[in-house]
């Protein structure tokens, strides 16, 4: 069978140019065959889409709620056949695919009752002096949203994912380009968004689902002056890229990109001496935990040059090594992973193929800071440990870093407290700061701030997790009446 | 005398590169002198601001409210000598140079005041379920913001206006392009800040002053990495220039231009059946007031086919034509009006040099919709007017049009009522929706959206106007902390 394109409700024509994805812990193509879409196919989504939004952004927020909480209800029915097709495309276990999916779900029902709160839009009123007027203002959605889909979150971030789930919650229909990794996957999902769509009546084009293997379909819609945003999850360079096509527009648009970071690991003496057997043991599983394929994943740990220090990072590394080869996603991350780490340490063989070894790896300070090679995200189970002598050390070091989505910083609260320029030179970096934990699992809540700088992100403005990523999709009109 | 920039507490080297401002109704260029600023000053002042900016953002907000209240006193204290000196830079009267600098005063005072609110900076906390940490978010300065004076309000959109008022109020640092039609006045403006923050004790680099009658100083203070965000007040070309400056920089940057607009208008028939003098009064004064340099002149009227749409015209034209003409801010916008008109129209000659008579000009239908040239701003006292036979006329006619800041509609209730596809297309194009009243004149006030759809703004999900522009210049960052 060949999987097509969704123009709305209709599927796609069929087309000669096919792809596949892969399974890389059998080591071989996976069955199915996806259809390219072409130009046209984009063209038609987007203009359904551009009809949409006048019905869909109307909408009384319940049956944006509805409809959220039903595509929820409809991914929990079709579970078995979702994860089966999930852990053929991404290599990742049952388990995580089981997490994952209930974030997904959680995530949409999150968001859809984050609008059934009377000022979820904002709305203000004044009534300025000596003018007989009133202004009413309140959010409205931006337009149709393209999503492109991130390998490594093929539920949580992709065709059901925040940023569908915060673009339709705002009103705004949404256009996704499925990653090619896990087309499978997305088309799953996407059918079962297309079918709660039929069901509830929502206008045609509110959720169409393209395929692309390469770069056409995606420069088309992010080009075309339909689309009014676009949310990514990906690459510095496929971010960047995308950035730069919505600048050359005719009407430029906003684009979130939510790309690499290293994740910066703070760690203070003091709480090394007390607890450096437990931070070693979850720093482990936080490096290493599906193959370190996680845009939080602690990248760079700063270790005070100490008897404490020192043995943490020996029990850190120790810990690592004996940790079990991981899986990559796609053997083509793999080789990227694979060559990126050749490029300033050994790379240690394993027996089984796309599989990599957790490690971390010890730099010294003057080739940190003057190697940038150093200062970017391996996107796998590595870390590179730095020693510090002292404060002013640690920001110098801190101060060679780009953008983050997270700092974290592990210490007694008295050592924090006493270290008001590493706060705020954390704050000057970061979206989120974490005191005394780890920075990966991002937890859907209303407070989350999933951004950061750039790098890290494309607009610190906004977050890409949380109820707050509605807002990425929403503009004022005031509304100006005389009396 | 010779006027240096400001870099900080400091005054720049004087240089040999200099210009000076011209005084239209005299017909004859201004005594004072201005040095052009090197691209060394540019560096300087944005490292004094990236140095500020750590304590400046920090500081209780009872401080920086007491900054502004402070700089708005000065203004005031100043104003003889500030008015003075805008009415011979602009050549507009001592009654409206009074009544900017009153908004411009009550606007610093009014931000001011709006972060004495415990929740102005959206403090959001979360402590989600099965975790054993709470996330509290806040918003933070996004470091050290360039505002580039605007040519039509000398003193509310330039050195202490919106973009500034509302970035001190954000906590952060400004760097202002002075501009130059208007120099002497933002060099006052700017000795009243400085006075200011220097007896306030504020940090060096908090706010400077940079020449610059050309586009070298500008180019610098965009791509430079130090600063975070742009405010820009002014032309299509010129704000789009800037969009596309910092989109090519290694981390791009919000650019917050307020662009050109023709602010378009639906006239409804049985409105003008009842009160079309008044209308045509109204817009009178709305078109030709100040020689029609605002960027809410109403520039394009939308008038039924009907006799009373043809009498509303007729004495609308013929008030216009008994308007006294008016003077241009400067030569340049002048002869840029005058070209602008005749390639449409036939020039109306005045006695007086810079001077151009108020007027409105019909264009049919088919012109309208073929020559795109129709749809672009006249930055001078004239509308067009379109007649219309029908609601399907009607909405050919604004779909032609592209983003606006704001667009008005005049009609009875009932009349608005049956309207929700007008409705709807105005809400799709603009920022503000003004229902029986005239665009110009900007409320200041929380609800107030000054902005809208490209090429109106760079972003429609902001303002530049009210309360809310604040917001321009924060982000947000999550605080992890376990327990």
């Amino acid at each position: 069978m060949t999987y097509l394109s969704k123009i709305g409700y209709s599927s796609a024509k069929e087309t000669t140019n096919t792809f596949s994805t892969f399974n890389c812990l059998k080591n071989e193509p996976n069955c199915e065959i996806f259809a390219v879409a072409t130009i046209q196919d984009a063209k038609n989504a987007i203009a359904l889409a551009q009809q949409a939004v006048k019905t869909f952004s109307s909408l009384p927020e319940k049956v944006r709620f509805d409809f959220l909480n039903e595509i929820a209800n409809e991914l929990n029915n079709q579970r078995a056949t979702l994860i089966e097709m999930y852990c053929k495309e991404s290599s990742l276990s049952v388990a995580r695919a089981n997490t994952e999916l209930d974030r997904t779900i959680f995530q949409l029902r999150n968001y859809g009752e984050y609008i059934l709160k009377d000022d979820w839009n904002r709305p203000i009123s004044s009534q300025p002096e000596n003018v007989s007027f009133q202004i009413r203002t309140q959010l409205h959605a931006i337009g149709p949203v393209v999503v492109f889909g991130s390998s490594n979150f093929p539920f949580a971030y992709s065709t059901a994912g925040g940023d569908t789930a915060s673009a339709l919650a705002a009103g705004c229909p949404v256009i996704v380009k499925a990653h090619p990794m896990h087309a499978g996957t997305s088309y799953l999902v996407s059918e079962c968004i297309l079918k709660v769509a039929q069901e509830k009546g929502m206008p045609e084009g509110v959720f169409s689902h393209l395929f692309d293997d390469k770069y056409e379909i995606g420069t088309e819609l992010v080009m075309n002056e339909g689309v009014k945003a676009v949310g990514f999850t990906g690459s510095i360079k496929g971010g960047r890229a995308l950035m730069d096509l919505a600048a050359k527009r005719e009407a430029p648009i906003p684009v979130f990109t939510e790309m690499g970071s290293v994740n910066p690991v703070v760690f203070f003496e003091e709480e090394l001496i007390d607890n450096s057997t437990d931070w070693a043991s979850r720093f482990t599983a936080s490096i290493s935990t599906d193959a370190g394929q996680f845009c939080t994943k602690p990248g760079i740990l700063f270790i005070p040059n100490t008897d404490a220090g020192k043995n943490f990072f020996e029990v850190l590394q120790s810990n690592l090594q004996r940790t079990e080869a991981k899986c990559h996603l796609h053997p083509r991350l793999f080789e990227n992973f694979k060559s990126q780490v050749s490029q300033s340490f050994d790379w240690i063989e394993t027996n089984k193929p796309y599989h990599s070894q957790p490690t971390i790896r010890l730099v010294q300070q003057d080739q940190f800071i003057s190697n940038k090679h150093y200062q970017e995200e391996f996107f796998g189970p590595q870390a590179i440990a730095v020693f510090y002598d002292s404060k002013k050390d640690l920001e110098l070091l801190i101060s060679q870093l780009k953008g983050q989505l997270t700092f974290t910083i592990i210490g007694k609260q008295a050592e924090i407290d006493s270290s008001q320029s590493i706060m705020q030179m954390a704050i000057e970096r970061a979206g989120r700061i974490i005191l005394n934990g780890v920075p990966t699992g991002v937890t859907v809540c209303d407070a989350m701030v999933h951004g950061g700088i750039y790098p890290a992100a494309s607009d610190s403005r906004f977050t890409a997790v949380g109820t707050s990523s509605i807002y990425r999709f929403l503009r004022p009109v005031a509304v100006q009446t005389s009396f």
